[in-house]
């Protein structure tokens, strides 16, 4: 109460000796001290403005100003040993909440409200995008069935495992009365490891996760549930099925249109803005049309992003080249930070925690359930898969390690946006948390993305530096992106040349030996061959390029 | 009526067939019929989709198809004669505001409503600020007297002329009855220049103009002008005044401490992405800033764009350098096509016109006037202002001659996007036209942004041909920037050395003598003194970046 009075004497001290130089020097002063009077006291800020739009430019403006002091405090703290760009954000987020907490009286903590939709349409995509355009393709696609398992039969497993669990456990911490379908729903919420924390370890499961996660919940929340049979979990798999198809096809034929267009037409001639502004247009393109025909936004526009550095970044000129790789690495940090200021600023929500006011008890043994839960579900398919994945292996250096599979286990413990995201879609009603189930529900959800986030955030350095004395990190000098962990995971540190391009040098062993050998590389292999003969002459890529300002010039400076 | 039936029918027949297609392979097909729907026949857009998010993904996804169309048929028009890339926007918008209106039987022209914050927030910042990071600073300083004073005092002067035309003119064409206040207010609105359209033909005052247009627009809209005496007009000029000072002083501080953060903290070592971030962050951070403080950001960002581009820009990384480049360019390229796209969709919106649907004599008188007061207006300021301007010039060479005074008067003409942001601002209470002088002033506006931009920006290119037979265009090739007419008009051609790095090389003649000669020079030889002295060692600059990737090499690539 007495810092509330202090801050509100202060703020209206500011505001009165503003206003009078203001009349002085004859400007609208009124403006200054009205923004002073947000920024020292949010409680007058539903009060003051009474125009709709004024205050939605000082939400705009107060949000601009905690993402530059966000990145600025999150350059400053990027030697520390324990803290990294994600716990910056959300503690900032915190920071700020409790400051408008404290002077707007208990009344509200955030500046602008958590929408899912806004979370969908806007934050995800450059993220999603930028993952599938930074990828190290080799990397990738020699380990695509790993990841693939990892991701998608990993969700399904942790989907049934939380889900069984909640069922039975929940009934017994007495939360109130949940059907079958918000069984699932959490299930398929608290699959969804956090894409952002896990794509910093280079995990390059989590897009393929997250994929899952919100194709599972929307079949959840579109199918009638209640009577389960053999007819509706039939057509449930298939909906699954061909939405994960269908997604991969839509983003990849994007990526070839954009590759085909820009090599066709020949855009660097006249402009390399243009070239820029349709590779930006059409992957967030992919993406939104992908959400208008309800398949996953997530998946297409990440295949869109790889077959995008594979074919139509070679098409552009140099200056593009540079300008799009870190345009889209730029957007997708920014989306990223933006996320956890606004998660870590939306969790003091005080309306969400009114219900579990007087039942603290309860909603710390549901938050920790869960948590179990995620736990155990987690490594119920990475050391089974892992083991799995091994036995396809014969060299030992392929093979993943004990050590390794900790470490993966312990990167996709982090819950993030999208699990809030997801939480929100399904347990609260146009922003109000009705039932005090879901209200409950609601709390959980944020205490375990920022337990999990800050706690097991805070762990990750210490404890990779724990499990891999000898990282193989990439030079320190200068990274191209503010990633805080790079350690390779799936790669398995054996292929050092992924993106360097000694194309063609495989040993030329018969085919039906490396087949046996190892089937993925063979695979790989065809691929090449086939992608050197036919695709590569249509959509261009790595040395199909016609013009003079090709690859070459670029590893000068890239 | 038969058009809209045959294609509802098609329409019908494709959503049938698709889900008929979709129950056989048993996924969602109903979404693919329905966007087949919306395509096609918008009529249906309303009625069907009862999810209002999911009809906001479908209106984001159309508009994104529409933006990269524009861009590719921008380009593959680019080498004609006549059109440019406005006019294919608006062209197209037209088109697309046609199939909704005949598809939806009169209901519906548009895809998303034109809204004035929506322009003030998000699409003029980026246009304002890459007009400021892009600008050739040596040209625009040398001759900054001239582009003020066309700018500021030549705004003044045709805000003048149109106000007291309208005022004598539009009572005889009985279009009912309009305060003082509104005229004013319409001298204000046809005052702003299109900016998008004169920074094409880099007339510089473009955005010294739209900032005077704004302020005096917001000036208008804020004083109770019905008793105007001495007091109210000292008043209105000091706030005006200060207005334009605070503003240009706002932009400079966010300019200058972004250098010092980025040369302090030295960004470059740790992140690339991070660096660009934070300009792309504070460049906004300055606009919204201003607009909080009701000052004018367009004026903010424009200088903090310039200052950028000379501290900031010069602090990163090289790669940082090329990107920030061009990104900046693209997203105000983005931005571009985005407005006129929504202008020529929006101005085919029934709602407007039927209020002029029985007096259109009135509505084409009204137009026809206000044309013509636009037109006398500017020629009110050019031509005296450029015959104040050559007085000041000894060099015959300096001098600007009658061509090109009739290209500055020509260049000025469009009116854009700006003039109705502000007419809406004005006549539309939350988009409603209530009384139908109000209604006729809204599709003046439209009617005369569509003719100025098509038909004077369709004859731009051959009239500028005639007057400028050896026109200095840059280098075919590889321009940086879509820009499809970059005659230095302003800077006369005379300083082919503007932004090559000759600095220091000024004859040394004495300081009294310089003075005499050109008195912008010497300014400009102080005020390089004092760059070089005081500010570059602060906050960095060409030649003052203290680390290994300078900007020498930076020439290599740009």
């Amino acid at each position: 109460m007495y810092s509330k009075l202090g801050l509100s004497l202060t703020t209206r001290a500011v505001g009165v000796l503003v206003e009078a130089l203001g009349m002085w020097w004859n400007i609208p002063f009124a403006q200054f001290s009205n923004f002073f009077r947000i920024l020292l006291a949010a409680s007058d800020m539903g009060l003051l403005s009474s125009d709709p739009d004024a205050e939605f430019v000082d939400q705009i403006a107060l949000f601009t100003a905690l993402l530059s002091a966000c990145i600025v405090i999150g350059h400053l703290l990027e030697k520390s040993r324990w803290i990294n760009q994600s716990i910056t954000a959300l503690v900032i987020g915190l920071g700020t909440g409790c400051v408008i907490l404290l002077t707007s009286g208990g009344k509200s903590s955030r500046i602008l409200e958590f929408k899912q939709e806004f979370f969908f349409i806007y934050l995800l995509p450059p993220i999603i995008f930028n993952a599938g355009f930074q990828v190290k393709k080799k990397q990738f696609f020699r380990n695509f069935m790993t990841i693939v398992s990892y991701g998608a039969i990993g969700t399904l497993i942790s989907f049934a495992v939380i889900s069984y669990g909640a069922t039975h456990l929940f009934p017994k911490l007495d939360i109130g009365y949940l059907e079958i379908k918000d069984y699932l729903a959490l299930g398929a919420i608290f699959s969804a490891t956090d894409s952002v924390c896990v794509l910093q370890s280079s995990v390059r499961e989590g897009v393929v996760n997250d994929a899952t996660s919100v194709v599972l919940f929307n079949a959840i929340m579109n199918f009638d549930l209640s009577d389960m049979n053999a007819g509706v979990a039939y057509n449930f798999a298939c909906n699954f099925l061909s939405l994960f198809f269908f997604s991969t096809v839509l983003g990849v034929f994007v990526g070839l249109l954009c590759a085909f267009i820009i090599r066709t037409l020949y855009f660097g001639r006249h402009s390399t803005d243009r070239e820029i502004a349709l590779m930006i247009l059409m992957a967030y393109l992919s993406y939104i049309t992908a959400e208008v025909f309800k398949l996953s936004g997530i998946l297409t526009v990440f295949f869109c992003g790889i077959l995008m550095s594979h074919y139509a970044w070679h098409n552009v000129t140099v200056k593009s080249q540079v300008t799009t790789r870190h345009t889209f690495a730029t957007m997708s940090f920014i989306a990223e930070v933006f996320i956890f200021l606004y998660v870590g600023m939306d969790s003091l929500d005080v309306e969400k925690w009114r219900f579990v006011d007087n039942t603290p008890g309860k909603s710390i043994g549901a938050s920790a359930t869960l948590l179990g839960l995620i736990m155990v579900g987690r490594a119920c398919f990475v050391f089974p898969l892992s083991f799995l994945s091994n036995l396809t292996r014969r060299e030992e250096g392929e093979k993943v390690g004990f050590k390794q599979q900790v470490i993966i286990w312990w990167a996709g413990l982090m819950r993030g946006a999208v699990s809030v995201a997801l939480a929100y879609k399904k347990f609260t009603g146009s922003g109000q948390t009705v039932q005090p189930a879901n209200a409950l529900l609601i709390t959980s959800t944020i205490t375990i993305v920022l337990f999990s986030t800050v706690v097991f955030g805070l762990l990750t350095k210490p404890f990779l530096k724990k499990l891999l004395p000898h990282p193989s990190e990439p030079e320190e000098t200068e990274p191209s992106s503010p990633r805080s962990l790079t350690v390779p995971l799936l790669g398995n540190g054996a292929d050092p040349e992924a993106e360097t391009g000694n194309r063609g040098t495989l040993p030329t062993t018969s085919s039906l030996k490396m087949l046996l050998n190892s089937p993925t590389n063979t695979v790989h292999h065809y691929w090449r061959r086939f992608d050197d003969s036919y695709m590569r002459p249509i959509f261009g890529g790595r040395g199909f390029v016609s013009y003079a300002t090709g690859t070459r010039d670029m590893d000068v400076i890239h």
